[in-house]
């Protein structure tokens, strides 16, 4: 039995023609010899509409019933689709994530997929030609409902292909064709890439938070299931995301990542002792405020600045908190700015050829960026810069390395 | 354990301050001492929005479909109101049929309970002060999702007081505040009666469904669950709908029905042969009409006159069914008549009263209103009018039985 998961966002079941144009992907599938499992989200603004309801009725909604509330969306675009298939002579069914089951931990809203039962799918399958799950959904094992998170359906279809192997394949159709080298609105040049490692779909967070969720492409890597990204609204052959392969490695560079998000606060003149570290951000990781990059100069007569990046977002929340620590930790000031932005050069090549961020470096030097601050990985390297030079930089750095021009073959 | 059972309609749940109204009787109910389960119907409108967006989708939508679709509305009121009773310190939590489970079999649209899990519910209300169940709901052994028909919700409290019995009392909050000696809007001298046996509220029918789904007065008898009609906008004691007992008995007469949604249909001359019945009525019955009154003449020179009533929404369907019979059953006629209505007398006192068909006769002959036909029953006296005479005939029955007056005391 050969299955493919083809996963539908919002955008593509908004309405009756967009679902009559999901089922074209669907029969051609059919038509190739494939059992299909089509995982769907709610359609285009449901999810919404239902979290605005919800924060009507309650300040703090209680998770669980939030959870119960929003999968509601889904219920309705699997339902309404299966009419669809079955007025077109298609056996399907719908499916609801108790009724495979897919088992979660009990996170409500952000919970974490435990087990699917594939023999389950495989019985479904005898019967019929295609399953219609419900993305974005779980339940616990007490058989209470959860939710997967914002982009929780990519998620669902990469961890039903994953307990359907070796037999199933996992196509990802959204609004966009594929993953570019950069963002094409920043760059006209962008090229779209044909293959990309799943390491380097992770660090393009950025812009791979626009096509696929990261939690999806973390599941996708841990068991190894490729992962095609495609359009709903036409037949290019999208990008494949997948195991790094020597056709990978022989690329220094894959893309350009830019992030606008970002802000920066400084400490100055810390005390440099043992267990500075955990004061200051320890306060920050209870408030669930994520922070990226960390610099520490070196101690000067006892004392050091610390400075970090975060979301703009937590801006306001975080200089909150300093301002409770700094006088424990002796700083002397309390410095932020909000008018920066992270530039990410990343390539899985990096690994095998020195040289990539002496390249980097250069090219933002000779258009006169200053960067700020630096930190790397073995497959990124990511600069801070002014917010005012952030899509110079894309462009200049998008040349440095011919991303308009190279392809895996090369 | 006291338990209480609560059912919500749409109206009572139809918006934010409607929901604290409800959340004022559950509150009342646990300050009395009870554990409470609350049935909920879906938002007023909610079903009907999601039926019409089936019918846009599919002409003839697959049922299993149709009910994974409907039963969202439910959903969304279960878990938008248990955040309400969290947000207010009451200790609560969504059930959804699947959940408890309620079993039904698997007659799509219009499926009948076959057990429901008293133990798990008892277990949760250990935990919880109040369950918040979903109306209208069951699933299959299988584990798909059904409905129980329009109006279901008030058979699913039934069936879930039933489960809990001993323990357990069940109330059904409406619009209207309880069981009228006949339709307040047709004759404003109409009492509300402060209790009515089962058999009674099943045949008044057409006044009794627009307050209890019949299918759930029919589970009440079984169980024998008393079930309380309240209003949701008052404190009014409202109507008991229990068993038959004395004070019931000496009482002759406790209600006048009145049901204007009818169609004569009478076909001349038909061959008085066995069979004939089935060949007439055969037919109407794999159409799914249903056909409430009859009359057979009797036999002249070989041939009869039959004549019938079935509901005004099928009287073409059934003229198109009787057109292709009518030959073979040798009739030289058919002629039908939408302007007809029936009025029924009912009460279980008549049982150990003679003279009461007779009265009703005689009150309707006294204002010159012709009776077309007659059907009785132990507890019932049923007359087809002339349309027009309807809601006269209704106030004279009314009038001759002194229902303005009467009491179950008296």
């Amino acid at each position: 039995m050969r299955i493919l998961v083809q996963k539908f966002g919002g955008t593509s079941v908004a309405g009756l023609e967009r679902m009559q144009m999901v089922m074209g992907k669907v029969k051609n599938a059919l038509d190739s010899g494939y059992k299909v499992i089509v995982v769907l989200s709610a359609m285009a603004g449901e999810t919404n509409r239902l979290l605005e309801m919800a924060s009507k009725w309650s300040d703090a909604p209680n998770r669980a019933e939030l959870d119960t509330l929003v999968v509601t969306g889904e219920q309705v675009s699997i339902s309404l689709f299966s009419m669809l298939l079955n007025d077109n002579g298609i056996k399907a069914r719908s499916l609801l994530a108790w009724q495979i089951p897919i088992t979660t931990n009990d996170d409500y809203g952000n919970a974490r997929i435990l087990d699917i039962d594939g023999a389950k799918l495989r019985e479904l399958l005898e019967i019929y030609d295609v399953l219609v799950v419900a993305g974005f959904q779980g339940q616990t094992p007490a058989g209470r409902i959860t939710t997967l998170g914002r982009g929780g359906s990519d998620t669902s279809a990469v961890a039903l292909a994953a307990a359907l192997r070796p037999d199933a394949e996992c196509e990802i159709y959204t609004d966009v064709d594929g993953v570019y080298t950069t963002d094409p609105n920043i760059y006209g040049k962008a090229r779209k890439l044909p293959k990309v490692a799943y390491e380097e779909m992770l660090e393009m967070s950025s812009m791979g938070a626009k096509v696929l969720q990261i939690r999806s492409v973390e599941f996708a890597k841990k068991y190894n299931v490729p992962v095609h990204v495609r359009s709903t609204f036409s037949d290019d052959p999208g990008t494949l995301v997948t195991q790094e392969d020597s056709s990978m490695e022989s690329v220094l560079v894959s893309g350009i990542a830019y992030d606008k998000d970002q802000a920066r606060v400084t400490l100055r003149k810390v005390l440099d002792k043992p267990g500075i570290a955990a004061g200051l951000f320890g306060p920050l990781a209870d408030a669930g405020i994520i922070v990226d990059m960390i610099i520490q100069n070196t101690s000067s007569e006892g004392h050091t600045d610390m400075t970090f990046t975060i979301p703009q977002k937590d801006l306001n929340r975080t200089i909150e908190l300093m301002k409770k620590v700094q006088a424990d930790l002796g700083a002397t000031e309390l410095a932020y700015d909000s008018g920066v932005v992270k530039v990410s050069v990343i390539g899985v090549g990096m690994r095998n050829h020195a040289g990539v961020a002496a390249k980097a470096f250069e090219a933002l030097k000779e258009e006169g960026i200053n960067i700020l601050m630096i930190s790397t990985s073995e497959i990124k390297i990511t600069c801070l810069i002014e917010e005012k030079y952030g899509e110079l930089a894309v462009r200049v750095l998008h040349d440095a390395f011919n991303l308009h021009s190279q392809d895996y073959e090369g």
